[in-house]
């Protein structure tokens, strides 16, 4: 048996999420049906993080354990081979300690939300990131976002399916940057509540449109109550960037 | 009677390129069927260049008569809210000169060409690029690129059905650049022959590879035959990029 540590690369477009789902297809089920016909085996992928329905991957980790000896390039082109025509790719594939774990070893998570700010609505990035046809403010948007980084109760910030034990987080970065016609969030912690990075920029949207002050933004933190919250940005503005391991 | 001046984004992978075909949608045909919904008239587009099937644009410059009084930003949004689910986005519109003409007054055309250099698949981009896995040695393709540079007769890097009158170019621009995992070719003339970026692009490919030694470049354009050409690059990796005018 050989642990194998993966990175992914995928289009949440056509998925439920990375999680398998009774309804739906998911990234984790495709890439499982996948070791199923190479090897015969029913193996189990265990990702960094469970990303929602529509959200990207730019690179993923996880992990899953096989019996059957392989090489890491049989893997990973056996594997790309059976996904397609699904928008999945396998990038690498390592060798991993038996007790190393995608999800509980994993130290950062690195997340980047990209808005689109232009009147006109994308063409080629459809589906890749969120239009947002009004101007907005960036610096306000940065100095609303300095005020959630560090250790706080991020209850407004989390969703009534959220299953982590403790709404208090470690944020760790929050950056408003604008690289002409988008802006781009990028955020990073230790781990995040459900939703967290949809529920943090839709309302940083909010202030860009100058709807909420940036002030507001510590405001609904401390709230800690999700009445508080002005609106999730959609999924698919939403990639996973990089899961950072000791 | 106004002309308008369009600057337009497109995904070329439903169409059978720019312009109106018998056999499949256009841009042309969608924007001309738009524009009959929005104002009952049968008005024609004229863009600086005519794409292939399956070339994108970043932004291309097209031109339209049209009787009825409108503002650029209703033109702009009836189009964009017309043309939708198609992959087509009207970036700007203005009022031109009616003696002002999208192919005739444009005195420069940029292309850009993107590869995918590395093992696995693109999954987030597929379609948008070409994915080329044997890794791609670029400074020998910048070498074999300058060799392009200036006044020649391209006849070598020509399709069949090129309508031009001369087989004679100037060739502005040929830039090879590695950006991470893409790789970057960037081009730039008064105007281009029938399939002439993809198939220099082609022939870099065998370049990088080294089935091609730089100078070969300078030997197939002597040549002056197709013949000599390597292969014509896929059109998914080429965008049309700007029209350059006085």
């Amino acid at each position: 048996m050989t642990r194998w540590r993966l990175t992914i690369e995928f289009d949440g477009g056509p998925f439920m999420g990375w999680q398998r789902q009774d309804h739906g297809p998911s990234v984790q089920q495709t890439l499982e049906e996948a070791v199923e016909r190479m090897v015969h085996e029913r193996a189990v992928f265990t990702a960094a993080g469970r990303t929602d329905a529509g959200v990207h991957a730019l690179a993923m980790t996880a992990h899953v354990d096989i019996e059957r000896d392989l090489t890491p390039h049989r893997l990973r082109e056996g594997l790309n081979a059976l996904v397609r025509p699904q928008p999945i790719s396998v990038l690498e594939v390592q060798e991993a300690p038996d007790d190393w774990h995608a999800r509980f070893s994993c130290i950062q998570r690195r997340y980047l939300y990209r808005i689109l700010n232009r009147r006109a609505p994308p063409a080629l990035e459809a589906g890749k990131l969120w239009h947002v046809p009004v101007a907005l403010d960036v610096e306000a948007m940065q100095e609303g976002a300095s005020m959630l980084i560090g250790r706080h109760d991020f209850t407004t910030f989390r969703s009534v399916h959220c299953q982590s034990d403790s709404p208090v987080k470690t944020l760790d970065r929050l950056d408003v940057t604008r690289n002409g016609e988008e802006i781009h969030i990028q955020a990073a912690a230790r781990s995040f509540l459900h939703h967290q990075v949809r529920s943090m920029v839709g309302c940083l949207g909010l202030v860009g449109r100058g709807q909420w002050r940036p002030e507001d933004m510590g405001k609904a933190l401390e709230a800690r109550d999700r009445a508080s919250l002005g609106l999730n940005a959609p999924p698919h503005g939403l990639y996973f960037v990089e899961a950072v391991y000791p």
